[in-house]
């Protein structure tokens, strides 16, 4: 996959600036690591961004990265130095200077306000708000991610799988997706048969898979950064009446959810659109978690899907609709999809993870 | 492996409790994962922990884990709440209370005081300062995390290697580790080859491994949330004299580090010891990162090797050595291992990463 071009990430620093002029602000320090990937390019484990509002700005990172930084970071100046805070704080001396509160902490706030003549103001979640819209870089990374993901999944159903143990299949399952190409897996599989179906975020165990168990594999791959996360739940040989009954209610529920993924529409209005199907069958107090979140740079990202949240979707935001059916001691389904939210104008959504959502019934 | 037992655990807390009392304290929230961890066993991805001088607390995390931390965290009061710092607020109401301002974010500390009779204070890494000391069933998951790092290591030397990509052999010495029963790999396997090793962070590429080249792997397997780091390089065929004595040089150096991580050594002096072999032969300036870290359920942790670092080294502190170095455009060579500091009547520090750290030349 390619890398951002130089004028994609400039691009996104010129959007975060304006959001700064818009604010009052006269710069922000970045200091949350994947925000700094999303401005920069910059893919290390330590670096900080002093961005001014036009969308120049300093990069500074340590010296283990000094030249993987001149690679990633042409176009930007760069500093070289262990004390990250110290440099943004000089860079961006004067002012009203905005920092990252929601995950700086108390500790190197205190510092960097030593450090500068700049006065600090929170700065809200400004580069996370820019990263719900994702570009055509961002749009490419997910959506070979996703194919891999489901190509994975597809082949690793083909089985064998009765007698095999959870942890084997999901090890399996990620196998197949590193030889697809994945960089790497996007978070450690969910793999969980029989009764283990009802925990929501089980971990693999020894338990060998089962005729008649249900089935439920969450995973994704990662490509560039960017992370698919799909689940399905299917059954190993004829599913019964109560498997058909719960599938079906969840199945329901998920396009439900994922038909109310448009452009303009109220996140709470998508919460209830997947939650009343759930209601209306009699299940919603077996459904524990959260009907979604956005998926980039990150597994979880604003936005998160909630009968609480106030905003709208934008188009190109990639989400996941992802209810579920848990009931201890008996089992569980969880089917998700990572989305695309497309132009009102454009029509229905684009499942990035594009499979089946009927029930299969593995042989 | 074992999951500590509630009285390893609840030793946890009553150390940790105690130093709160030392420090005057009537309470600390714990908000930093790992830490949770550390002292109530906790796995999943969201908890705190509202912690009294004499280990006494109560757990809180979210509707997902309802199940999993009745399993895991028996022995504590549990809550299940959305509002983590909330309950650790209302659980800590008054006198003066601890918190981790080193990673606690200013909007959380401003959300917990808000909602607490109690006045919060800086506590310091005081879980840190107690998770250096490695207890029993700390260092036997170490010690099987590096033990299957270098059988991992050992059985791909074996090749052949010569003609495969660099991400082709870090993805097999993954799959390796794995097979031999990791839980997950500890982190992204570095995997340099030719020119690429003398970059210290390198990621894996579509290079294919040379006759002649240097080979660094730099790599780990972690076991029950324990991690292992251990880098070696290897010359694929017969070592030139310019690979022969870098080698020496790193290897030299890194035993003297290793020799000096003592009971009691100053931590100052075990970087001087490491860095003066690297200086003496002339090299001092191509090596550009640090010597060696804490590695535990961090796989960076403290106490990090420093000539800055004021403190001593306690016994069952388990950290690497890792001194290097680095010719860009040429090439470069580290060697690190994972040791395990024993007490002062017991002799030579325990290499955990047991295996040769001789110039490996690869048929």
């Amino acid at each position: 996959m390619p890398r951002p071009a130089a004028e994609q990430l400039r691009a996104r620093r010129v959007a975060v600036g304006a959001a700064l002029t818009a604010a009052g602000l006269d710069g922000l320090v970045v200091t949350t690591l994947v925000n700094v990937r999303y401005l920069t390019g910059f893919t290390g484990s330590n670096g900080a961004l002093a961005l001014r509002p036009d969308g120049s700005g300093t990069f500074v990172t340590d010296g283990r990265y000094r030249d993987q930084a001149a690679d990633e970071v042409p176009d930007l100046d760069r500093e070289v130095s262990r004390d990250l805070l110290g440099v943004c704080g000089r860079v961006l001396d004067a002012g009203r200077v905005g920092v990252e509160t929601h995950v700086l902490s108390v500790d190197a706030h205190a510092r960097l306000a030593e450090g500068t003549g700049a006065t600090l103001e929170p700065a809200g979640r400004v580069v996370e708000a820019a990263r719900e819209r994702k570009d055509d870089v961002e749009v490419a990374a997910l959506r070979e991610a996703c194919r891999i993901s489901v190509e994975a999944l597809t082949a690793l159903l083909e089985g064998p799988l009765v007698g095999r143990t959870e942890r084997d299949v999901a090890r399996d399952l990620e196998r197949r997706m590193l030889d697809l190409g994945a960089e790497a897996v996007a978070f450690e599989t969910i793999l969980a048969s029989g009764e283990n179906t009802a925990v929501p975020h089980h971990h693999p165990t020894d338990r060998p898979l089962a005729r008649g168990d249900l089935l439920k594999a969450d995973f994704g791959a990662r490509v560039d950064g960017y992370h698919a996360d799909c689940t399905r739940t299917v059954v190993l040989g004829s599913a019964d009446a109560w498997q058909r009954e719960v599938h079906g209610v969840v199945r329901a529920s998920q396009a439900a959810g994922v038909e109310a993924l448009r452009e303009g529409a109220a996140i709470a209005d998508v919460d209830a659109a997947a939650r009343r199907v759930l209601d209306d069958a009699g299940w919603l107090e077996h459904f524990t978690t959260g009907l979604g979140h956005g998926v980039g740079l990150q597994i979880h990202e604003d936005p998160f899907v909630a009968s609480s949240h106030a905003g709208t979707l934008a188009d190109r935001t990639t989400l996941t609709m992802e209810p579920g059916i848990y009931v201890p001691g008996r089992g569980g389904v969880r089917i998700e999809d990572t989305v695309l939210v497309t132009p009102a104008t454009t029509g229905a959504p684009e499942v990035l993870t594009a499979m089946t959502t009927e029930l299969l019934e593995i042989a």
